[in-house]
């Protein structure tokens, strides 16, 4: 029997709306053993938070996250607001026995993102990271071609996360639209907003990253601030690249910039193994490009798959073959996820503790960056 | 003031599914005047109609369509059912006058859809016919790229619709699943079940076609029916292709199979005109192909345009630039227009006036094909 | 030992200097049984022939192809000339005893090309058509595979050739670049010019052609013509379509306009088989797009087969695996399998009778576009 | 008048074949004011001397490359023999006064490339390095985008260059074919056969490269020498990825490798400026990818410009719209642009001093990834 599930959401921004979205659509394609009820959503404007409420049939609305918190009868909270607030708040999530779906990047840095993990693991409460890309079926069906096998030893993996939306020195920083070029409300640039989804897509894929080394770029310096009206001095990355060693001997090279004229949201990885290669593009999210060095050579090629049938991972719960799903989707099946495994009693990752791994890495890039060193990492 | 608008379901398969979820989402993304209640669901057998209605917060089931139709309550009838059945339901709904949205191809054949469009006419109801194809943003974003004259004088019109899932002969006609083989239940293979989309959307696009010319095939004589259980002699086209002239003066080539190999749902369109051209691939439904020829020429060349911004049709309802949407948002979409219009007492196409003319487009080119003759069709 | 061989060429232009290429390259990268030599080359202006013979190392030049003909240093005569008079040169050449290398079509019609073939088959004479696509390396693999029966049944074969270069009604027709517009020289319009390209590659691939059923369209009606200086009524066809039925049961679908706005010279084909298809398109000659079925379902897609490894047709004789060869390449491959085949009393097709067929085909198509009947055709 | 231009050639392998190639082609397609003879050509065995000098029609041949050097009627000596001759070999020319042709990398190392940069300005003699890539028309078309200013600012340069020829542990090192693999012939492995090509054409186009910091990878440890017949230790880089910030603010990503699977010889470029942005890959040599964003907003998109026109560079020497050049092209250009220029007296880059630059880049990126350390250059 499917047994209700009452949902706190703080954050009506534009993952909220997302994640609402997942947890409407979520019962009607998977048989999943809750139903979520949205129950209260929490936002700092209260006409907004109402609005949103009833756009989205939450039952009440607040702007004190905190009764959300406290609330017995919420048994989870999401969390969709900007980085500087994740870690308090899930912490009380943790304390009050909540389950938790956080946003991404977990914190603002290691220590605070070090703190989230030891809450959620002394509370025992379920926790999971909201890097949706590994659900689109493409990139989950990636991670099933590797640990079948069919790449052999792995050489290379290659990623980059390229936007232009910053590039006019018009676009403000601060604010509800563009908190993310605020460092004090984002922790940094592209790094924990962009290279963190390539990261823990990379590390589910390839394994541990041990050692990085990194460079970062402001190309705009100073951007009025959205609240103040002033004009501040810029404190997040705009651009970030940087290579790697994985721990299984494979090289790793990533690199984001919102100064990437012509691409507005080209999340790429490929991967190139002894028999095999797989590429992805975000911009095509349906398709996998597919290389098997072991066909008959005069018909030998890149594949391009169209991840659409049957067969694929997620893809039995919608339509039929040569009908795309979209970005929504990712979410939907993260709900059904962290919903099966909540009622196994398992973990859906990636977990806190996943993105504590991912935090390290994007720290010890952004470290090495300042540092024009080498940066050790370990878990 | 947001009205309830209470829907009642006929039909509870693949497209039930669709209709469904586009009536529950709609009003999350669009500003409607009215909100579906989705009231009643009905179809042939009563445990699946129950979990259907279950699935999906239905109010109550039936099988028996005609209660649907009699129901005072309920405001607009969606039928999801072969098309075999469109007619007699549809004339009776507009005679209860209700409003209705009707699968495609509107009906088997010309006399039945004229029938169709007297009845629906004569009772003044709203009607729409769900060639949902045309809001993909892509194909929207054509017609208004044609409207605005970008293209000029058009020459060609090119459109296939290719397909690959009854190659096996082990694929059986008739029955829940395999319908669209049996010439009873179907009227026709890929005529009225693919080339009626690229009809209607070429129409939408480029006028009226004056003239057709056409060549159908069926490779597999015999398949057995999957609800006598007997091989019986196959009474559908597996492919049909045809040329045309439009009543502007340009070409028109189709083609239709399910025999290409390597296809899933291959529905593409190429509209070539004077400065310049257009292409679309269901496959890749979120990018539209434009040629202009007045660019500079050294860097002249087809441009891929990922129609994921706010400016493009129907996308400022979604994500932002770069997250794509899928199939299911086309019926979204048409759920959003037909309330839209219902509400101001106008008409969103495609009416059942326009399915007629697809149906007798569609109608000729079997014509054309049996007596191998050139076929001119009046509107 | 390589044995010399007189080259006759007749007629400077675009394709004078494309055979004139082949002749001085097959030697440096095959092997061959005979040395081309430049002997004469013939054209009417006097000081174009000169200048011609200079360039490309001609020994000598002449305004008068009986000349060439007549001359019994000539082995193989290189008709590169209009079509009109294609059938008089190379009558006179077999009569002569002469090798013909003929560009093509063939003729301006069927009773042209009857002669010519009566003509060299009553004189033994080596003859090859110059449709010089076939041994594009993509497009001789397509061959091998369909032969080594990899697509199993064959149900559909499609091509166009589309490019937009006479859109303008400010290009003439007749005199030296234009004369593929005025119908006295060039017989017919795109059918004889692009159409016969794609014809005699699908006879090659697919099968003879037993029935068609086409339709033409002039959209310019009028054009100066370049040597009367007057404005005269356009003959050729501008734009073709047709269908077909293959000798094997297989359906075709061909187009080709200079309509097709964005499109220089795309020539493409698509074989569509029980177990596997075949695509390609000359934009990107040196790719074969590949699909089988056979595949693992989760890595099934279309395969981009990058034609240049050595293992492919041709490739063993140019560079290393992903250095693409052009356009240029196919006339030295002719060149080579013609003077081989020669050396062995072979026959390299496409021979006249090859091309024979191919012309009754483009005038059965333009038969059936005048009378609007589908038009049998017996070889 | 056209004055002969003896050309000797030391070294009859692959490159051996390309230039000999290029300056057979470049007279009948390029208006030159020199005529290349092809006057003796050298290699270490006789026999192998001998048949490619049949082959190609060079007048005589020899196993001593000092001869070459010292006939007084050689106008220019090509050099294309492993890299670590290339020095010894070019002084000598350089001191001899023959003008100079030097195939990739100049030297084993900067400093042995500085004292031929000093020979040849000493002498005054003509010079190049065979970075082909350069005049890839798409490639110099982007060159001539960005000196037009169409992209504004740069904020990044991308280029990758990735192989998979030596994943096989089969492979040998040392020898004929595979002396790429050998340090002691080679002087390093991708970083000076493939990242050169990558560096000069990022500097041709981007300007001087101010700092770098890499890494590089040997995934294959030993390998036996195919002259000792022993397994060795490899000397070579298997892979190489470095970043690095251009002088005029711009960051750089470059990365190369031979265990890329799937790829042959995949050069690719990117390059993202304020206003537009370029892309390419050499294995689709004929296209450039553009991207502006000064187009209208619902038709943006990235342009795929096939260049194949005659107002492209090089262009209007070849054939017409559509049909693609390839490979040996690029030398062809190379000869000619290089003839031109020494008849003008002024020099067709890139010059010896060019590629000291790109070899100290390249050392740079080997010192760096030794030191794990950032290294500045200066030039």
């Amino acid at each position: 029997m499917t047994k209700p599930l009452n949902v706190g959401l703080i954050g009506y921004g534009f993952m909220g709306r997302t994640h609402s979205n997942a947890y409407r659509k979520a019962p009607h394609f998977f048989d999943l053993p809750y139903e979520p009820v949205l129950k209260t959503v929490c936002g700092l404007e209260e006409d907004q938070a109402k609005a949103f409420a009833q756009k989205w049939g939450y039952e009440s609305y607040t702007t004190n996250w905190k009764e959300v918190v406290e609330d017995d009868k919420i048994d989870i909270v999401d969390i969709c607001v900007p980085n500087n607030v994740h870690a308090e708040i899930a912490i009380a999530c943790a304390k009050a026995g909540k389950a938790i779906c956080c946003e991404k990047p977990l914190a603002l840095n290691v220590a605070q993102a070090q703190e989230m993990v030891d809450a959620v693991e002394a509370a025992g409460v379920p926790n999971l990271v909201s890097f949706n890309y590994r659900r689109v079926p493409a990139v989950t069906l990636a991670k099933q071609l590797i640990d079948e096998g069919r790449l052999g030893r792995i050489f290379h993996y290659r990623a980059n996360f390229l936007q232009d939306w910053t590039i006019s020195t018009d676009v403000p920083q601060g604010g509800d639209a563009t908190w993310r070029l605020d460092v004090k409300a984002a922790g940094s640039g592209v790094t924990g907003d962009l290279l963190a989804h390539c990261i823990d897509t990379a590390m589910w894929h390839n394994g541990q990253i041990d050692a990085v080394c990194g460079m970062t770029e402001t190309f705009v310096k100073e951007r009025m601030h959205a609240e103040t009206g002033k004009v501040e001095s810029v404190g997040i990355d705009d651009a970030c690249t940087f290579f790697c060693r994985f721990g299984n001997g494979s090289l790793g090279n990533f690199e984001s910039t919102r100064y990437a004229r012509g691409h507005k949201a080209l999340y790429t990885f490929e991967i190139n193994g002894e028999h095999a290669s797989i590429a992805w593009d975000l911009h095509d999210l349906h398709r996998l490009s597919y290389f098997d060095h072991r066909d008959d050579s005069i018909v030998r090629g890149w594949r391009s798959v169209h991840v659409t049938d049957g067969d694929m991972p997620y893809m039995d719960k919608w339509w039929v073959p040569g009908l795309q799903i979209g970005y929504e989707h990712t979410f939907v099946h993260q709900v059904a996820d962290f919903l099966e495994a909540m009622d196994k009693g398992e973990t859906a990752g990636p977990t806190f503790r996943d993105a504590l791994a991912t935090q390290k890495v994007c720290e010890a890039v952004l470290t090495s960056a300042k540092t024009s060193q080498w940066q050790n990492i370990t878990y």
